[in-house]
């Protein structure tokens, strides 16, 4: 098993293996990147499975304009300042100024509430909640390829409830709904917690985040989760008749992952070679590569790998056959190594004559060979899974090997040098020596875990008293 | 059956009645809607359906940005002078002024053909091709709920061809994708067709459309597909090494089908009562209402509610029971009336003891008593079919009753108050006559057929010879 730690300088720099494996390119426009079909393919898997966990919670979707007047963003004042300095903004449009700018949506809260304050009226339409699949964009000063790009794709689902309780519960059950996208599709396996006040969302009383461990020892925010309390519901006016009859703001939430989960993918999973996808979200799940020397050859072996790949799609697998006679089947062995198909299925004529195939696993690059051709898409179908739990066995291990406790600055700073990881902080809970820790050492705190044991201990940064650690790491 | 010509006056608004329904909203943004989740809930039928489709034709989904820098948009000369007065342009980012103005794409030509340029190098990546779904932004001067809104949601196709020919094949392939989904899943009769010059896509060679005649007489063009020929290949240099090694230009196309889709089907099917969903994309295809009177009838019928409902499920049929308690049973058959359900499943105390339930059809509002509880689900799913068939039936019917010859100018504009409809008449060819009969009109050229036959005739504005008639009517 490719279990081993490797040291952050190993790993492929991102750009360059999304660009390679096919999976993105860059635009003409700044910021932005253009999703090829390898790469959007993921995109659709991770859709399917998460909208179906979304309506499975009662979650309908909907869509609301992309565009937002300037003078919503602002009825928030927390929410426009964490926003305005990231809004691309429409003066112009039919050839005509406008006469109210128009911002192109960063996140939907205020259009969405605008909406929830005309369609919610009583305690029976509560709790009342909207999903939507949708672009956005923010004005990120760098960009990088699926981690942050100015316009991205992602979903943000909206609740609004009676009670703070209810709100708050929502908030959690989508955070899990994540939690179990990210362990058992994406086999991810993230921390999940409680965001300091500086990281809150703009306008939330409380944000839950997932912090996933990559193979260059970076931690990336995969997803979040917002107990919104009743700022938004003041501004836009967002009330219920309760069942007294008296009318009372409702307790909104929201919540959102993104194409940055592709991100999480790639550097969450790849090697020296590159891509390694966990089978549930790899849009080829088998390769069949033809191996032959002789033009007599050719036509046999061909046929055996289209009777291979009926079988194998009539399981349900996602196989396809790589019969390009321009390259090599060293050269497609690469090629398919980098862009991280799960596993390799090589047939040749002596591999016909034995009634066997040779299987080679992507993610430890084990070879199967004289796997027997009999009941092949049941063995491939059992090794997808076991393919898939590795996946997850070895993040869940990286991360657990890579988290450990830190009691000083210094200590910290060179932790994060060597191996980066999660480094389990005291921290005072003052958001001015948190960005000193960010001065010092470049690593934020990540989150509070809702399981954190409380332990007697003193700030890194001031030595005032703490009740409990926080993570903390360099992310992206 | 419900086959009956309905004259314009006596069809509902369409606004109104997408309100009332709950497919959409206006939003405060210009021109703009807000699409609720029932209507919504149309549009992923439609997406899974065509999606399918597309892919079956070995088509690729993919993302491209949402922003196109000016310049590009003028690159093809046609192209600029179609769209530049409809674009809303963002001159502001991040906070500052920016160098060059963005256009939010009103569709996406331009910048998925300079990715084509990079991507394309020899005949053997021909034909090239991909899709996208994405929302595009036109500033229309009127809009309407799902026919002409600022901002709407499509899907895009764009290929690449070696020839003219291959380019002729897969714009008229496409064309009948859209004929298919539209006959089949929508259960519209649409007339296909080539568009006149003067109604051709900016930059296109040839434009085929689809022409769905309307409860009111109005028709509505409702998908396009373009042979774009070379003009787009040559601005963007979009060239590649045939076999004998020289460079060529590639041919292309460009097909889409938008949100408008549901306003097709809105206006398609409605009556005086709402909406008559087809079964396909019907989001509820049939409703369960509980009727008692008496509080200890409740929980028994009730019960055997959700027992059909698991049965209907299980069936593969899209259901749902009303089990509200605040409103009486007649304005439940009003509101899923409204709201466009093929089917209506009744069940009260006597219908228990008898073993039988009350099924009810939106489209002819046939009632079918006593319809035994024993096979239910597949009596339904039966009901279901034929219903989509009589939809596309009436739809057909109501396009043949309503397509005529007419000779003159005068005669014209009277069908036209009178019936609206299709005419059938002669036309030089001319795009100044052409315009002529739209001032005296309002009606337009909608499509040549591509079965017309020929036939000596004389244009009904310049008395000039013709060898053809076109289909004329007042579109929305």
């Amino acid at each position: 098993m490719n279990n081993q730690v490797t040291s952050p300088k190993e790993t492929v720099d991102l750009s360059d293996l999304a660009l390679r494996a096919g999976l993105a390119d860059y635009s003409p426009v700044r910021g932005c990147m253009v999703i090829r079909p390898y790469g959007y393919a993921i995109w659709e898997l991770i859709q399917k499975e998460l909208d179906q966990r979304i309506k499975d919670c009662g979650h309908e979707n909907a869509y609301f304009p992309l565009f937002i007047p300037e003078s919503f963003l602002k009825k928030e004042a927390e929410h426009v300042e964490g926003f305005a300095p990231e809004c691309a903004v429409v003066t112009h449009a039919g050839g005509q100024k406008l006469e109210e700018p128009l911002v192109v949506r960063p996140t939907s809260e205020t259009i969405i509430y605008h909406m929830f304050s005309k369609w919610i009226r009583s305690w029976r339409d509560l709790p009342y909640s909207v999903n939507q699949w949708a672009n956005v964009v923010r004005w990120e000063m760098r960009t990088r390829l699926f981690l942050r790009t100015t316009e991205f794709l992602w979903q943000e689902g909206h609740t609004a409830h009676a009670t703070a309780e209810e709100a708050e519960t929502e908030a959690k059950r989508m955070l899990n709904v994540y939690l179990d996208l990210m362990q058992n599709v994406l086999a991810l396996a993230p921390y999940v917690g409680q965001k300091t006040d500086s990281e809150r969302f703009a306008g939330a009383d409380r944000t839950y985040s997932l912090e996933v461990l990559l193979r260059d020892g970076k931690i990336l925010q995969a997803g979040t989760s917002h107990h919104l309390g009743q700022g938004f519901a003041e501004a836009f006016e967002i009330k219920f008749q309760n069942k007294a009859n008296e009318l009372e703001l409702v307790h909104l939430t929201s919540w959102g992952v993104s194409t940055r989960l592709i991100g999480a993918i790639i550097l969450g999973h790849q090697d020296e070679k590159g891509l390694i996808l966990p089978p549930r979200v790899a849009p080829i799940q088998a390769i069949i590569i033809p191996i032959y020397k002789k033009e007599e050859e050719k036509d046999k072996v061909l046929n055996e790998c289209q009777i291979i790949l009926r079988e194998l799609k009539e399981a349900g697998i996602r196989a396809k056959i790589d019969a390009n006679d321009q390259i090599t089947p060293g050269a497609k062995f690469n090629e398919w190594e980098l862009k991280g198909v799960p596993i390799r299925v090589q047939i040749g004529p002596r591999d016909l004559d034995n009634n066997v195939v040779e299987l080679v696993r992507r993610d430890t690059q084990t070879k199967l060979s004289g796997t027997p051709r009999q009941g092949l898409a049941a063995r491939i179908n059992d090794l997808l899974a076991e393919i898939q739990s590795a996946l997850y066995e070895r993040n869940l291990k990286w991360r657990n090997e890579n988290t450990y406790e830190v009691n000083s600055l210094e200590e910290l700073n060179k932790k994060m040098d060597e191996k980066g990881g999660f480094a389990r902080v005291h921290w005072c809970g003052d958001s001015e020596h948190e960005s000193k820790i960010k001065e010092a050492t470049k690593a934020t705190i990540r989150v509070r875990l809702f399981d954190e044991p409380n332990e007697e201990g003193k700030c890194i940064i001031s030595g005032k008293p703490s009740q409990s650690r926080v993570l903390v790491g360099r992310a992206y």
